[in-house]
């Protein structure tokens, strides 16, 4: 433990970095339910799941029990690129709040795909990579995960098609320029090149798309090409694995200079960030070393912890994907147009679900225009400027901070600052014009959702 | 001396930081031409000066003879939020090139400003606080400085009234939403809110504006209202002062590994950032230490160094700021829609024009599509989205280290990268679209520019 002032931003040395990653499932007494076949009902295999996915990343998928994976080399040496994130201390936040908790906030926006996509990104190509394969597939809605994946395949030389939901691919030119300046190519879907495209277009002449269809596409493309696999940003196991980089460093970072913290905040979507961020500290909680409280944040518009069923589900509306348990809204349940895209999807990765269902984090949902006045209190103190889904964790972080307040006790928060906001000024105008409204979903809507859900126990 | 192998990254500690800005004009010989009045002919007093700026950047302004300046501590405060900015050893770039150079780089766009211009805005905003004013005014062309300014001021509780170009305002919204994200009130220009916008929309109606008449209008602006003052974000001498912790950094990064340049390169628009890089580098040159290359990069479309005049001109096109003796094309000279809107301005530093003058540095213009061209190779390789400013450092940095490929020397080349590209790409689509095309003034054109010049020696 370094016996100095706790500075500004920990960053950690080279040779204080993490080499392996930490999978939690395997400190998991209860594990998470195991993917579904779609065509058989029955658990996947990994022969089966290996023509949609790369083959390490499907052992890696399947994988509960092994606890530590070696990061390989290339991707260390990718890392070093934008890696160690800053764990910066909120001291004018602290200021502005008034608080006598103490909060720090591990930012991973300083890359330009400005998220932690990059960190499952650059693994997924890796591993494709060594297979020998020519290239990956994906879909991505706003075009974060798009964008983190093209800058790692152009890294590694390997070909990217992306499908990006043709109404983003119109409204949000900036993510698909990046994309297509890292020599990805950027589809709008649907399609003309895929069969269930042409399908969906000759049912729904003129539909601007969503990502369930994208998905489709994805996944058919990298399925009847030689050389190339579908890959996916968020939700998967695989991809919390790759995140729990992010925890690896934070824990690192605390215990550099003795720091327990007593809340771990982070946003949820599909859960890869907030899956990635508590890993390590929850691996503690569940080997009875350490006892931590974690939150998960989910938007009031698309809460599948809070509000959804504990339940096996589909993993993409054009139900192609293996099934996974989780907590849900039914893949049929239709966001509404919330400015935080990154957390508009209707499930939950498996393992936060069984961690959740367990009791062993809490979840909290938070109103969109709550989220907006966080993030411009944030921007304004703290400098950056913190995308929309970030923001639902800023939220939280100030509510309890502002608790503290109350109650005096000098609290160590930890959040999660996914990324930044550079690409999602439409939305912050709106805020900024008082345009901004919420919008929670009635009990009625939510039943139609899930409704849709199949009927497997 | 750190006796360990020289890390991806190099990050200051906070206790190897700079506490001072240095004055590179202390240890000239030859000192920059002095400012004059533009009522008097005569050079201008820091009683006229300070009716514009704040009294102590005034008194920066036009002191060329001290060679440190303490950085205030809420300064120092405000640097630790994004500072120290990497200097990064650009091995990717490298091994693209197959050159033995080592490349190193500077980069100073990890913060939401996305620039280095955030050092000066800070700084700027500090001393009208500390002078008890209100607030500050300024112009803006894409948005850069304006984000900057605004930021700053949000952190300190000033007012801020930006100018924006009416055709930026309109084309480059997000920018705008930043600026009014953090507090300041944007208007564009020309405007009815000052007695000269009225004027021009009265004698130009439907006119989109022109810095030269943002300017004016920001400098109506605060010479009008009780407690207000202008500021500004290149040029000045002050700005290079305070960008001087840029050098500062880099020579103790470089210093901490025994690390000695051969080459300093940055793109020059007004030169703060260039400047500022070189500072303490060029210091050691002029008292005879040590010796550097330098190269200022501008962009062909715009080169006041390589084809301009050393002579007395206007620093607006509105001709309300005092003149300066500089490399200039005549403040009417009218650049082309260069897609790096930071580097069209019609002069240069004064102080970087006389140490051009002198021959202390050196001078290259460049194209626009090989400007794009390398910070698309750049990107791929290093991740960064560079901004097309920045971009015209890293073409000159290409071209320095294939030039070692041929002559096998080992040359370590730093140069500076002053920010990102994510608010540019429309720019990057049209160069991704094959659209992009370069333009260089023909000798009449210029000519046109330095007709506008004032008749003073």
């Amino acid at each position: 433990m370094k016996n100095e002032p706790i500075p500004y931003k920990i960053y950690l040395e080279e040779s204080e970095m993490p080499k392996q990653w930490y999978n939690v499932r395997a400190d998991m007494k209860n594990k998470p339910a195991p993917l579904l076949d779609p065509s058989t009902g029955k658990p996947i295999t990994h022969e089966a799941l290996s023509r949609v996915f790369c083959e390490e990343l499907a052992r890696q998928e399947l994988d509960d029990t092994t606890a530590y994976f070696d990061i390989p080399q290339p991707i260390l040496d990718f890392y070093k690129m934008y890696r160690p994130s800053p764990l910066v201390r909120a001291y004018c936040l602290e200021e502005k709040l008034q608080t006598p908790a103490k909060i720090y906030y591990k930012f991973e926006g300083n890359n330009t795909s400005g998220s932690h996509k990059l960190n499952s990104a650059i693994a997924q190509a890796y591993y494709a990579k060594e297979q020998g394969l020519k290239g990956v597939t994906t879909e991505t809605g706003a075009g974060q995960w798009g964008t983190a994946l093209s800058m790692a395949t152009a890294y590694l030389g390997l070909d990217c098609r992306v499908y990006m939901v043709k109404c983003s691919y119109e409204q949000k030119p900036f993510r698909r320029e990046v994309m297509r300046t890292y020599g990805a190519s950027v589809t709008p879907s649907p399609s003309e090149l895929t069969q269930v495209g042409r399908q969906i277009l000759k049912e729904h002449p003129g539909t601007t798309g969503s990502l369930g269809c994208a998905i489709s596409e994805a996944v058919e493309d990298a399925t009847t090409h030689e050389g190339y696999r579908y890959v996916l940003g968020s939700v998967l196991s695989q991809v919390m694995l790759h995140q729990s980089v992010i925890g690896l460093e934070t824990k690192a970072a605390l215990d550099k200079y003795g720091i327990k913290p007593d809340v771990i905040i982070g946003c949820a979507g599909g859960g890869s960030n907030l899956g990635g961020l508590i890993a390590p500290f929850m691996g503690e909680k569940l080997r009875g070393e350490a006892d931590y409280q974690f939150i998960a944040v989910e938007p009031a518009s698309c809460p599948s912890l809070t509000r959804g069923k504990y339940a096996y589900d589909y993993c993409d509306t054009g139900r192609v994907c293996p099934l996974a348990k989780m907590y849900t809204l039914g893949s049929g349940f239709i966001p509404s147009s919330s400015h935080a895209g990154g957390l508009r999807y209707h499930g939950m990765s498996s393992t936060l679900s069984q961690l959740y269902d367990d009791k062993l984090m809490e979840a909290r949902s938070v109103e969109q225009t709550a989220v907006f006045e966080a993030a411009v209190t944030f921007a304004r103190v703290e400098g950056i400027l913190p995308a929309p889904e970030s923001s639902h964790a800023i939220r939280v972080a100030i509510d309890e901070a502002l608790k503290c307040k109350e109650t005096g006790e000098e609290k160590t928060i930890v959040f999660g600052l996914t990324g930044t906001g550079y690409f999602d000024m439409f939305a912050y105008e709106r805020y900024n014009n008082g345009e901004m409204s919420d919008y929670i979903p009635t009990d009625e809507e939510l039943a139609r959702g899930l409704n849709s859900l199949p009927n497997i126990q």
